[in-house]
């Protein structure tokens, strides 16, 4: 104990970045992001640096990063000035963003509710206007859940389309490199740095399907601020069709997804958990006991039903067309929730991340609405390798309802 | 999974009383607390009903009440409409009023700062105005705290003037049974029925001794947030004399405080916490870790400086000199503040309210100012036995202020 008042917390307002000495990179003078700052995730390697992972037995255990993950390197050669390393939830499991080591960030847009995770530093720093973009990961939702609770833009590309070299893996049969803007068109920006050509380059997307179990899976407060939005993308691409995408209910969409990618977690970091002992705040320590005691014929199950909706997936969105959702069924939870509610809210809104997490859709989030003061988004999602339009789209539909584009 | 929302924590904005069905119970049609309504923290007995301690280990491994604690029957006795049990920090055994079994009660007055604990829920149910006044229990601060964080007034009797009997113990040497009111009138009615006579009754408070040590110990912006309040007490008592009650420096009075309220923590609760092996929240498992491996050394040297600081104090005080100083050092952290800014806050609380902790004082805290929208409270001590007169006093600086009468 000091007598002097150290009282951090209470005066650093948001809290993106951890802790310690910041890492700055001035990226090269000219190219596509010359004048754009930006931020990565604290689970991409940066040289020089530790990669904390968000858990300081992590921090201890892993030597300094000897080089620039692929991701880093290119953000840098196109002119982007890396102003730091933002906060992660541990190891990436967690969708509230809360880190009690490090510090949860705060929601610029709702001080009183959770940034949303795992990528919560990324996306408070965005919100808050600290960098122009940021990189995240999603695995299950850890971008464009905290860009729908912060109010941004927030882009789960298609899967293995960005390379995620020199990043922490936590599923890597799921896990995307993602990225927050709080302009669409810095959100594009950055994907023509980052992503492959579309596999249709030039292509239209189409027709508008809405898939009726997310909508009824929303709140009906959070449906009624997404109104607009989805009218605004009607009168771009046509009435929407109701479609159902899952007869066995989003339910099984989620349990398929927590299984199979339970195993991988355990498969990923189970050594190192074991080995380690390492301490964890409160929800992840439960999900890697989940992960460690996943029953072989679940994660199987979930694996074989993975096959199957991936297939149909791919069937119905062959031609162009994009579906549409709540990207989360509810503005985000308050800070003060238990830890029963905060599962009830994942369990909630990971039966709809799974949608694009089991079958590698590429996902873009827009911030569309405010429900109770709080941020809503909706989300966008179309075929693997037709990311560039669908930043395309997400662009003209910020025209069309006066988001920043 | 359900596919029918149940985001119960985003509706239920105070989230004061305990989880599963409301405690009611409707007192005597007569007496001096007819017509005010009152709730208890969840550690005091109500004959039916579980008494959870915070923590759902607890509660599974206690049988329901028996009979009403004689506080509760008491209220009732006197006129008083009980409305509900409400939340403790698990085993009363932290500051910031988070527990992550039963949801953090909200902060009404800072919606984005913990409430602070224990008794965070019955703080939080006098602040939104669902009740006229509540009990909690203070050990280390646990009333004096939240009073101060949730903008209400809080009383700490003198240790033993009011019985804990049918009430769960922390540290018996030090827990005392308190309460909150948004009045101080109605502070003090509480105090009429629950206290005993002054030990000189009618007697004149004063002189006031600012104590040195805890106003440099603050916030500078709290500090000018109390300015107000301190020179209306000064216009009350007479200008203040600077008092140093410690040249050991309040370190040592934290110190020893943590180390032998410590030991009977363990001592109280170590067996069932061996033989359960409960399930805590983060901070409360690292606060019982600290107990079962407190070295005897410590807890003696502890108790040791205890009985002297406890002869200095009523030396100073037996006169009828009352102490003033900020009753937290700081608002409230924030909900977002890593364990380790929590801790350091908790230091430095916890070495000004060791005060009046460690000797046995009584402390009325008073809604004085804000700071950065956040409330803080300024304390008022006098010796054992002269709760009356303190209460006195606040409802006469209450009105002077212009605080609620």
């Amino acid at each position: 104990m000091t007598e002097a008042p150290g009282f951090g917390d209470l005066t650093d307002t948001v809290s993106a970045f951890v802790p310690g000495p910041r890492v700055e990179r001035r990226g090269a003078a000219s190219g596509p992001l010359a004048g754009l700052s930006f931020a990565v995730k604290d689970l991409y390697d940066v040289a020089g640096t530790p990669t904390t992972y968000g858990n300081p037995d992590w921090a201890r255990t892993h030597p300094v990063a000897a080089a620039d993950a692929p991701v880093v390197q290119a953000l840098l050669q196109a002119g982007g000035f890396l102003r730091g390393k933002t906060k992660t939830v541990e190891l990436a499991y967690g969708l509230t963003g809360e880190n009690v080591w490090h510090g949860t960030p705060l929601d610029p847009a709702a001080p009183d509710r959770f940034p949303g995770g795992s990528s919560c530093g990324s996306a408070a720093a965005v919100a808050a206007g600290l960098v122009d973009f940021a990189m995240g990961s999603d695995t299950g939702g850890s971008v464009r859940i905290p860009a729908s609770y912060c109010g941004i833009f927030g882009i789960r590309p298609s899967w293995g389309a960005v390379s995620l070299a020199g990043a922490c893996g936590l599923g890597p049969s799921f896990d995307t490199a993602g990225w927050f803007a709080a302009r669409a068109s810095v959100l594009a920006q950055v994907g023509e740095v980052l992503l492959p050509e579309d596999t249709a380059p030039g292509a239209r997307l189409g027709p508008l399907l809405k898939v009726e179990a997310a909508w009824m899976n929303a709140l009906p407060s959070t449906v009624l601020a997404l109104t607009d939005a989805l009218q605004a993308l009607e009168g771009l691409l046509g009435r929407t069709a109701r479609v159902d995408l899952a007869p066995e209910g989003l339910a099984t969409l989620y349990e398929s997804f927590r299984c199979a990618q339970a195993e991988e977690a355990w498969a990923t970091l189970g050594s190192w958990v074991a080995a380690i002992g390492p301490r964890f705040g409160p929800g992840v320590q439960e999900r890697f006991d989940a992960a460690r005691t996943m029953p072989p014929e679940k994660a199987a199950a979930g694996r074989a039903f993975r096959r199957v909706f991936q297939a149909r997936m791919r069937a119905l969105l062959a031609g162009g067309a994009v579906l549409v959702f709540p990207t989360s069924p509810a503005p985000a939870p308050k800070l003060t929730a238990s830890l029963a509610d905060q599962n009830a809210v994942r369990e909630l809104t990971m039966g709809v991340s799974a949608i694009s997490g089991l079958a590698g859709l590429c996902e873009v989030s827009i911030p569309a609405g405010r429900d109770g003061g709080a941020p809503v988004g909706l989300s966008l999602v179309a075929a693997p390798g037709r990311d560039r339009a669908l930043l395309s789209l997400a662009a003209r539909l910020s025209e069309a309802t006066g988001l920043p584009g």
